[in-house]
């Protein structure tokens, strides 16, 4: 299992899939402080937030604010997730680099979480797309397939789901695609068949895998769709997030952890861990009384550790 | 990254790494206890504790009872850890059906765990393979190379360091060999590196794999020897244990969380994974005021969740 890739990247999720999943809002001066700290240690996608409505999501009622000061930060790719055409109007209007439709391959979860159909979904994709092209803006468009391992409503949700559901993303004009654990069902061996089909059907087009930790496996399901070629993950700092189906669970994997083991594996994410150590702890810190999560931050990096961009001119 | 292996094994090194590693000393009834439940949900190796003088591990000073217990247990593959010649007489005496002799491949370490050099304990490892032979027993003798990808005291450990030793061991005698990551400094990358290595010095006598969780890789590291058909790991109940050297730390990786990883990957444990969960209620319920760590006992099992016994024959 030695590594063949060189560069990895880690798209922060914190500032959206983390803060949305737990009770305490943090003001905007500091979600704009944790993007610039980001930055400056070499974190170079971010998703800042959710253009939701705010009754539903309080959390998330600044992103505008929030992606306008992400868009000063040089060499920030800023994403937004946007649930319909109306968030992807107001993710145009920021300016966003990306936006990221999540779709779900469960029906029942579709219905609960978007209120459509997968199907319904994909004609708002179709929509979306079009709006997009007709602003002229290069906001590049990222079709989210979720609960692609399973889902706690309905149980199994099949490939075939997933797949047909990722074709449909795709035709609608999605630039790209991910594969997305919503609720931690996946393990190592489901995450190298279902990213070897989706593979087939998107090309390079896939690029991002999104794995909760509910149950421990992330990492190693990284490490699964790592060998398959895929190089960019979403993870979370401190881990925080979660899962409204599994109280208590614990939510992305943590970007410091992963980091951590992609730059030991002499995959480069461009990112200082130790100041990455230091932000955890920042944030832990406006965050207390919520659960954080991840290992690295309690034992600290080993006395052998060197980055892989200093491990490879060393 | 699909699973070619069929069956492996967790060896539950908890009542062992585990309990030395913490402060509260549970009872022999309750050691026993939790035996008897591990049998009954279908584990069939344990490590049940360590033949160390009790006023260096107090919680440690029952094994000879805890072993005669075990072995009454049917099915039950005991071990137990030896750290020099003395404890193997008594592990033999006990009627071990193995011992496992911890060596370090750190030079730094092995003087101040076990105040010998790593080729006096090749050396003691030679007497006790004597006095083996010539008791008549039939117990297996596993010299167990630690601190195999790094160490806390000295930094780097070498390869060729832990390959010398490793063959050092088997030429004194060893039945068996393991590699450990003893201070939770592996990655995926450094162990197939290692792993590869090692197979070609020991073969099919390197059975078995033991990974701290210290920086949340363990999971990740456990599969990169799965791939290269390492069946067998070390794991502890509730994820205890520790390290020394990193206060506040986690132990090995979670039994629960490895078993469940396994069996979802099509890995036959012959573990009950609903079973085990209630025996980690219980142990985490005796050890009160003690960090216990391992995510799937928050979130408990997918709807999807079958174990592997049942998903090859349902």
């Amino acid at each position: 299992m030695s590594a063949t890739l060189r560069h990895g990247v880690i798209r922060e999720v914190g500032l959206r899939d983390g803060l949305q999943s737990i009770q305490t809002i943090i003001s905007t001066e500091r979600k704009c402080e944790w993007l610039r700290d980001a930055v400056a240690l070499g974190q170079r996608e971010i998703e800042v937030g959710s253009f939701v409505p705010p009754k539903l999501l309080p959390q998330m009622a600044d992103t505008a604010e929030v992606l306008t000061y992400a868009k000063t930060l040089p060499g920030l790719f800023v994403s937004a997730l946007v649930p319909n055409l109306k968030g992807a109007e107001r993710a145009l209007e920021g300016g966003a680099d990306l936006m990221i439709l999540p779709a779900s391959a469960s029906r029942a979860h579709s219905l609960a979480n978007l209120r459509k159909t997968p199907d319904e979904v994909v004609a708002e994709f179709a929509r979306i797309r079009a709006v997009r092209d007709a602003s002229g803006r290069k906001t590049v468009l990222e079709g989210g397939v979720g609960t692609a391992f399973g889902c706690t409503l309905q149980g199994e949700v099949k490939a075939d789901d997933v797949l047909r559901l990722m074709q449909g993303l795709l035709d609608a004009g999605a630039d790209r695609v991910s594969l997305a654990d919503t609720v931690g069902y996946a393990d190592p061996d489901a995450v190298s068949r279902l990213f070897d089909q989706a593979l087939k059907v998107a090309g390079d087009k896939l690029w991002c895998g999104h794995f909760h930790d509910t149950r421990g496996l992330a990492l190693a399901n990284v490490l699964a769709a790592l060998k398959l070629g895929i190089a960019r993950f979403d993870a979370s700092l401190a881990g925080i997030g979660g899962c409204p189906h599994a109280p208590g669970a614990s939510g992305n994997a943590s970007t410091e952890d992963l980091a951590y083991m992609l730059e030991s594996m002499g995959i480069d994410t461009g990112i200082d861990v130790e100041a990455l150590l230091r932000l955890r702890a920042k944030v832990a810190d406006w965050l207390q009384g919520e659960s954080t999560y991840g290992s690295l931050w309690r034992a600290g990096l080993p006395k052998t550790f060197r980055s892989a961009r200093v491990a490879a001119h060393g």
